[in-house]
């Protein structure tokens, strides 16, 4: 088993959906992340909050063994987003983004990170993720996600980043907007064209599009989930699914891990959008997701 | 093998796509689903045209091995629909809906059709589905489609129909508005307590669920396509491959002829959004289905 290194935000959320609502409940890419990830490998987190974060979110990763010297606290406040998600709940709407002390991030890591084999670089600033991912030793795999504030914004310094990882989570409106493609299929093989080997490509409710340099199209729909409370964070908790399983895994990833990778991935997060914030997640089980893992293979045999 | 009834629109399309355009193409929902299904078994179409039927439009279902008995020409215009795709090109905005011939579509059936033993109902007024459904003596297995328009302003004879079938095959929003579900999942076992002891949720370029009451939810992906030109007929083109599937077995089919003929199905379409009107389904032969159904296997193998 290797370690896995995160970096990305540590949040608070409040969101609405039709179901219900939170205010100010813990959120961020790097917490859904690690909470998803520390099912099955050892998780180092790298990111920073403000005076406010309580210590019972410290404690809710320490408890799963969740390296958190990376996690610094400056004066301000948490980075605060505030939203809401309506009918399908596809897409949430952001009523507010207070960057607060997240607005100058400046991610530096701790000495005993730099060895870290599996890194990801959640969805932070491109110039950010650079400068992670370059205080990072001789890591074995990496991984990155995006938003298209990035795209339109920093495109050059994203590109560099493209350049340099392994594999890219992102969703269907990300991969056609960094491409121009009008659908994720097309989309598919010129994200890889950007450097990364392989590609995976969240589709929510409808799963995902897995592509590789090696053997093409890996497609799969999502566990079906009858009752969706709150979506937000689905898309951070595969992504830590998938790393987990990589990193428990310990080698250069082949195709075939990777396709346990997204399976893996994408059953967690049909427990994270059963609550709002990290509550379903925080309370999984590696044997409830084997439950579910096996009802999964059925609901896709054929 | 068994004869395969189906009744349905038979029209000519205005259609504008990102791909460009075509004006008064053959289209309508028993083209489709015969070209389709004419693949795999005998078909016998119950549907009504104007004069201005083409000669050689006939002559493309005959040369299948279509029966046309059951296609009355009436006096006045061929039913005449005009829309346009935008973006994802996931839902179709019609601009103009020419009911012509087809507002007094009144069905008969000839006397020949009567033994068939696998009918698909295809959207029209669920009075006449279940008018045509009277006609056949003693079906096998019973098929239908129909549309918003129907379920907002029929829905007690759409009832009545769906007590009758054994299948439904309809799209998401179709399957939402149905049962007040906020979701495909959620709505897949309220459609089956209407009647049907199966149903097939068609999501376009995700693919399809299935829920049986026998075993539950299967679903799969579309075979992915980079390029798509024009998605009518999809998912007309989807019920014929599965009906044509089915009836090419001859017997009451089990879950597992289900999945299989929802493979076929979703393969189907796959060609025919691949250019306009029935242009690329017309050309497709059953070689060419099958190499792609390998390729899909691939595309889903864990």
């Amino acid at each position: 088993m290797s370690e896995i290194l995160v970096v990305g935000s540590l949040a608070y959320d409040s969101v609405q959906t039709p179901a219900g609502k939170v205010d100010r409940a813990l959120g961020g890419s790097a917490n859904y992340f690690s909470l998803a990830a520390s099912l099955f490998a050892k998780v180092r987190v790298v990111g920073v909050v403000g005076e406010d974060y309580e210590q019972k979110d410290f404690d809710l990763l320490k408890n799963r063994n969740v390296d958190t010297a990376g996690m610094t606290v400056q004066k301000g406040k948490t980075f605060h987003w505030s939203g809401y998600y309506e009918g399908d709940m596809n897409e949430a709407v952001t009523k507010a983004t207070d960057l607060n002390v997240f607005e100058h991030f400046d991610p530096q890591l701790p000495e005993h990170y730099k060895d870290s084999k599996f890194v990801f670089l959640a969805n932070i600033s491109p110039d950010l993720q650079l400068k992670v991912l370059q205080q990072v030793q001789k890591p074995l795999f990496v991984g990155m996600d995006t938003m298209n504030f990035w795209i339109s914004s920093k495109v050059d310094d994203l590109k560099k980043v493209l350049s340099k990882v392994d594999v890219v989570l992102i969703n269907e409106h990300e991969a056609m907007m960094l491409t121009g493609a009008a659908n994720a299929i097309e989309a598919a093989p010129k994200v890889c064209e950007l450097g990364p080997k392989a590609l995976v490509i969240k589709r929510g409710e409808y799963g995902f599009v897995m592509y590789t340099k090696d053997e093409g199209y890996f497609i799969l729909p999502a566990y079906p989930i009858q009752k969706v409370t709150d979506p937000t964070g689905a898309g951070d908790t595969f992504a830590g699914g998938f790393f987990g399983h990589l990193a428990s895994l310990g080698r250069v990833p082949e195709v075939s891990d990777l396709k346990m990778a997204c399976m893996r991935g994408t059953i967690l997060a049909s427990f994270t959008i059963q609550d709002f914030s990290v509550n379903a997640l925080a309370k999984t089980t590696l044997s409830e997701l084997d439950l579910r893992l096996e009802k999964y293979l059925q609901v896709i045999r054929i």
